[in-house]
């Protein structure tokens, strides 16, 4: 068949599709009415709007899970339950592997979470701005979302939550922490206090907390209703592989794997995370070089002008623009200087911000002179 | 740590678990009362409990898949919407890109659909026997699940399924062709009469289709009310890498994709499901010879004493043990011939069934000698 056989046969197609309304009808209004969730990226010499590790896995590492998923029979369903995998991230955290439940990436368990915990018209209390998944998901789910505001520089505000939980009735609080897209690690202590003021399920995604901020796992001990979440998609850089896990009390998630499908996590991503989790050594210093750069960053952004630089515990940075629209400045770093970030400035409370995944030394080094130069002309247009 | 360091604190953290009612009570009752989708699959030389394609990929096709691989930044998400593998399915069935949805698995499509059409109390209408995934998700949705008994040698009733469809009201109508475990195909036509008979969307599921029966692509053009789903797990033996698509009008597909997890295919069963795509000639041989395989081994089942042999359109054959207990005969093969089948016998209707996948002409002659030993030896021991 040749392309224009193709583009024939799909215009044709298309002229023949049947009435959309017959079969929209039988979909949830809560769905129809929520927007998807989309992401154009256009190519870029710098990537920095995904959160992503810069660095790919080091090359041996790659090279031996390449040779273990040779030998593996494709043909063949993987484990239905990958133990070596469960019992290495169970001894991490000196929890026990009953407890542990591992998915293909962590949204799946998020989403396995809020689908065996709400109803229709349940109800699930979040920060705002967030995770936009979270939202999603519940609408899915015909569940009733509820975003709290983050306070003072995005800062969270457990009180607000704490209040609006119990006036809500909340069956799921979702706490992201550092918290996507602004940065915000929640105080100490802020989780036991959500688990004892309140009656909800607790879900903490902790997909950027190697990055800075505390962690609930010790909370895991003290109560089963919280449910923890991790990713390798970030500090352990195999976003491409799609990996994350959950911690929970073994009863609640012999409950929540009821909504994870079976072999749900494919043979080669989990020959990739049993060796990754076997050589933790380059991640942990890819990330405390990534923490280090993040504060670079930071400070050298608050030295530039018509910036406000919020604080962050994750490998990312939330800035706003003040002198020229964050659609423009996203424009002109990605047209201008190929570097592309992500423009949230649509998202509830973040008018104007951009948010600046961190990179290598080198791609920050780029943001810094692409900023200062594109900060500059808008001063020099304005004079 | 050594490992009695390991278990000592397993112990320890067991001890320590906090009450799980105070979690267990967030859990939706419908979840809870549902029995977890599990599998015990013990080593055996001859795995035929799966239904797997019996071959792993071609030497050469799995090379290049690795190699192509290897050149993936595997820290970099996923493409949102990986086009030349949307493409080249829409093609192979005429269909619009647009209506294409690619998933880990079928099983992840089946899910996203049945959560954006299902609302607490919802009702599903599937046959019984069939795929015991589909009540399971039905449950985690709070959803009625309505299952319809096949009819004689379990054949689908279709006058039963849309009369129940038009009693309960049904949102979806759930057919499995050919149906897991029994091999049942849908009679031609009888996806039309559904669709034309009741107001349900209709989910089939042709994860078995390669193998024989009528498939119901060609309806997408008469209807927005129908989903087909496909597999690349059982005839493109990519079990272990989980690839499965649905095709729908463009306007449900939308839809549906809002439950479907962002990046939810990861970068290598991306390259994987590409690669096997255009090359689909191994593939179309291994399947002509799985059904020849099948036809044979019918054949030669129907010749053993003391077995009912259903007629299946699959790559597996449901047999009924009228002289020994199926859990024994089970076992029997297992033990003393290496053979893993599935005892499907606890099913509703299956008392006595044992699903038998069709796997190369060695497995299949083994399973006969196995059986006419084992058949020979209680007719010995009846007399």
């Amino acid at each position: 068949m040749s392309t224009s056989a193709h583009s024939a046969d799909e215009a044709s197609a298309a002229r023949a599709l049947p009435d959309p309304e017959d079969g929209l009808r039988l979909i949830k209004g809560s769905v129809k009415s929520q927007a998807a969730y989309t992401l154009e990226a256009p190519v870029a010499a710098r990537k920095l709007n995904q959160n992503e590790n810069p660095l790919d896995l080091p090359a041996e590492l790659k090279a031996q899970i390449l040779a273990r998923a040779a030998r593996l029979a494709w043909n063949r369903y993987p484990e239905f339950v990958p133990v070596p995998l469960v019992e290495g991230i169970a001894r991490l955290w000196s929890w026990i592997p009953e407890g542990v439940l591992v998915g293909n990436g962590s949204n799946e368990l998020i989403q396995a979470t809020l689908t065996v915990s709400l109803d229709t018209g349940g109800v699930v209390v979040a920060p705002a701005p967030t995770f936009a998944l979270y939202r999603l998901i519940a609408a899915t789910l015909g569940a009733r979302y509820v975003p709290v505001p983050l306070g003072e520089r995005f800062a969270y505000d457990i009180d607000a939550i704490i209040s609006t939980a119990r006036r809500e009735d909340a069956g799921v609080v979702v706490l992201n922490s550092p918290n996507n897209p602004t940065g915000s690690a929640l105080p100490a202590g802020a989780v036991e206090r959500v688990l004892e003021e309140t009656g909800a399920l607790v879900v903490c995604d902790e997909a950027y907390q190697e990055f800075g901020g505390p962690t609930a796992m010790e909370l895991l001990r003290r109560s089963s209703r919280i449910v923890v979440l991790r990713t390798f998609s970030k500090a352990m850089g195999m976003a491409g592989l799609r990996f994350g896990y959950a911690l929970a009390h073994p009863a609640v998630a012999r409950e929540i794997a009821k909504a994870k499908l079976p072999y749900n996590v494919n043979a080669f991503t989990l020959a990739a995370a049993t060796m990754v989790l076997e050589h933790p050594a380059p991640f942990k210093e890819r990330t405390r070089a990534i923490i280090a750069e993040r504060e670079k960053t930071a400070e050298r952004l608050r030295g530039l002008p018509g910036l406000t630089v919020f604080p962050s515990a994750a490998n990312f940075i939330l800035i706003r623009s003040e002198r020229l629209p964050a659609s423009v400045l996203f424009r002109r770093l990605h047209a201008e200087h190929g570097i592309l970030v992500r423009d949230v400035s649509s998202g509830a409370g973040l008018a104007e911000c951009l948010r600046i995944s961190i990179g290598t030394s080198e791609d920050m080094d780029a943001v810094i002179v692409a900023l200062r130069q594109i900060l500059a002309s808008v001063v020099e247009a304005s004079r």
